[in-house]
């Protein structure tokens, strides 16, 4: 009579890159193919040496992949295993995830508990959770599928997930935008800034997902994002400041896997976004952070009672969490500065910091009045003075040498990067005034021209609300460094140029004046 | 200036199985790789030859898997394809497919159209949806989120997303259980009557996915289930009927991708199992439809409201796509017959077949009340007639006889397979009557113990509901092939034998009495 359980498959190495999803390959004469029932997509559980990890397998017909007697896995799979190849491992179906029943109880309409919240992260870096699991749970406490209990309640799960930075300090300040608003540079203002007045701001900072350009992607025409852990915290003693990219901590790391999956799927989930901000600052160290919520009629909030309900629901979260947090509101109308584009960006950033009088008066001000407010967490400023201190400190030149110490100590970029030499230029159909530039297409174009991937693709805002135009004057440039980008980008803003020309009367109001 | 438009890449078929997901191979590299900005997981689009697939993106490190100029494709991905080896292909980023938007607007609780269906089920079938994308529709058009005209469209839109099978003939019947209930092979006896009638009953089965048989997989104790479309055409034009299995038919495969998806997350969603159920009739030709709602606390529908709620969605569905359905609720209150697992069902099935005195009386009583129903879809037989043509048929052999024409038809089965050799017996605690006897833990022992992939597997009842036990005596005998399982069954059965044994008053009440 044969016995399973005895039976072991010989560990191998394969090189196959999967990301998050752990690959597991065996071969489709395995004994373990037919005697267990598996199916290609079975969930998987891989053990030897009391260690133990799940994957999903594939079935495998080449012997060059993997042979009978091994157990391929994927790259990642076999780096967290952390076994030598040929090591003995045994392999069984893995029961689906408990904290499933979580999941389907909140498809179900029920509140789900702090348990249950733990559970479910806990699940998903255990690399418990299919990308299929992660997509049910996503969209169960989507939209705002999650009570602000609820939303607490995720916010603990996902800060417990992982480390916790210390930076034994009493404040620790960051900021965070929401997002939505092409060209919004402005913490690469707003960190030297605030670290020239003494306070410490540790910004990490994400690449574009589905913007132009994230932060890291812009700060990195400049100098260099990916530091190690090691030199990012050597660094923040030495200038009380960075601006790098954050994909290299493991802070919540239940955030990173869930994000992976939401961002492809483009679902919007109010509680799994404030639970997301807040456990990432938290767990980067921040004591005080300042909210950025754009609202516009193409930005991610489009009304003022949507913002309002938002800033309450960051209120109460931070509030219970120990976050100083303030929220601001500010105008989301249209894109923030001229650039959209890691290197056009980068040159209205050097330009506000010089205070060359081309600079965009638009970022500068944002930037100011960001910074203003980030200033008066500091006790020992009176409230109401942050934004001239920030002016002070702009206009006097200190911001400027904070950012070239930054750039110093992170590594100053080696290769000069500049606008993309293929250009064309959109222009007005008639005359009148500008009424409204769409955050959303003109993104896109970017987007489209080669933004962020290659640095100086992107969009040159020439016009924006309220200018004056005469017919065939450009509105903007469109800058790409390969043919076909050129030609995606020019074929779609022929289709929508994201501007529309009218009356004075007509400009898209701003949502309110800060 | 590079173009990256003229850039092919030379097609290689990867020996791996990665089932209703294709995959497509690329070495780090490559080419395309940092210049599309690719990512692992990505979704590309393959095209040659005005051919087009969409697969997920792994990356390889190893040239004996593809080297730097090839694009490798996992088996079904190369197949779908249909292109020779060594052949030009050109690759690119997939866009999310256009219907994702529709997901999202149900998401946010929109209603939608026939139209937003269609495009859903075709973009599925185009595997232009990931399985993420799946769950995230499946999720939002989960539980009762579905409203009737919703389930309507959907139906409509997966009847539509594959072949339609025409018999040629004005009647033609099915049955279809929902399922819940182990041992519930009413089939095998329903088919063999209503076709000794004369009844066109061309009936395909799936095989258990969380269930510890399918009637494909019981059917397989006697007779080849795989059948070629031809050879089913065939049998179905000699015998008037079949019992194979109906999975290498393309009959609405839109439904058969998205259950890949929702039987893992074990959801349930009431309007894709209409919608799933009716479809994959109606693609099979039926005319006519009974279609049995076990009710049951153990079962799938656990109060007679709810049965109630059910039967009115398949009556309004059914209605408006010119399916003539009837719908029966019947008790679910415990398994049916003695027998749970491939081969203990068949002697069950066989016995009662045979008018042997020890059939189970239940099984038999459920089928004649059923097949009678069917039988009254013919014009000829009086309402109220068709249990006792049924009974006729069977108590006269003629069943018997028509079973052995389709065994002989599809090809009896040449290997004998005999009750799994390694047995126990969980045997009542005290003295008194059964009362409650548990769908779902008799069903999980059963599946435990191998059943259904090893034949012999199972659990066979030897007490049912009501029936007096004294301390001791055995409650069901437990059979399995293999040690580990045995082991499993065993250690389950301690901790949830599935039976109460209480006084008579407490019996679990039967739902209903048909």
């Amino acid at each position: 009579m044969p016995s399973r359980q005895t039976d072991t498959l010989r560990l191998r190495r394969v090189g196959i890159d999967t990301y998050r999803e752990n690959v597991a390959y065996m071969h489709r004469e395995c004994v373990f193919y037919r005697a267990e029932g598996f199916q290609a997509l079975t969930k998987i559980e891989v053990k030897a040496n009391g260690k133990r990890i799940y994957a999903v397998l594939n079935v495998v017909d080449d012997e060059h992949i993997v042979a009978a007697d091994e157990l391929g896995l994927s790259e990642q799979a076999f780096d967290q295993l952390g076994l030598a190849p040929g090591e003995a491992v045994s392999v069984s179906q893995a029961e689906a995830p408990a904290s499933m029943d979580a999941v389907r109880r909140k498809i179900a309409g029920e509140r789900l508990r702090l348990a249950d919240f733990r559970a479910i992260t806990q699940d998903v870096i255990n690399n418990r959770y299919s990308k299929m699991e992660m997509a049910a749970f996503l969209v169960a406490s989507g939209q705002n599928n999650l009570d602000r209990e609820e939303i607490l309640h995720l916010t603990r799960a996902m800060l417990e997930s992982g480390e916790r930075l210390d930076w034994h300090e009493p404040l620790v300040v960051d900021k965070h935008c929401i997002g939505g608003i092409p060209g919004n540079r402005t913490t690469m203002l707003i960190v030297p800034i605030v670290a020239a007045h003494g306070m410490m701001m540790p910004k990490t900072s994400s690449r574009a997902i589905t913007s132009p350009s994230g932060t890291a992607d812009t700060m990195e025409v400049l100098a260099q994002v990916e530091l190690t852990p090691r030199r990012l915290r050597e660094l923040v003693r030495k200038e009380r400041a960075c601006l790098a990219w954050g994909g290299t901590a493991r802070l919540a790391p239940a955030d990173d896997i869930l994000i992976s999956v939401e961002r492809p799927l483009g679902i919007d989930s109010q509680g799994q976004m404030i639970a997301s901000i807040l456990s990432k600052k938290l767990a980067a160290g921040s004591t005080h952070l300042l909210l950025d919520i754009p609202v516009g009629p193409t930005a991610k909030v489009r009304h003022m009672r949507e913002a309002l309900q938002l800033r309450k629901l960051f209120e109460y979260t931070g509030d219970r969490v120990g976050l100083h947090l303030e929220v601001i509101i500010t105008d989301g109308a249209q894109p923030v500065g001229r650039g959209i584009g890691p290197v056009l960006e980068t040159r209205d950033v050097m330009q506000v910091l010089r205070n060359d009088p081309q600079a965009p008066q638009d970022l500068r001000q944002k930037a100011l009045r960001l910074a203003g407010r980030i200033l008066e967490f500091d006790p020992d400023v009176r409230g109401g003075y942050g934004y001239s201190i920030a002016r002070d400190i702009l206009d006097s030149g200190r911001a400027l040498a904070k950012m070239e110490a930054i750039i110093a100590a992170q590594g100053a970029q080696t290769e000069a990067f500049t606008p993309g030499r293929l250009q064309f230029e959109v222009c007005a159909d008639r005359d009148g005034v500008v009424t409204v530039v769409d955050n959303f297409h003109i993104g896109k174009i970017a987007r489209l021209a080669g933004a962020p991937m290659d640095k100086g693709a992107g969009v040159d805002l020439l016009k924006k609300l309220g200018d004056a135009v005469r017919a065939g004057e450009p509105l903007y440039r469109v800058h790409a460094e390969y043919r076909s980008d050129y030609h995606f980008a020019k074929v779609y803003s022929e289709h929508q140029s994201g501007y529309t020309i009218g009356e004075p009367g007509q400009v898209t109001k701003t949502y309110l004046e800060f």
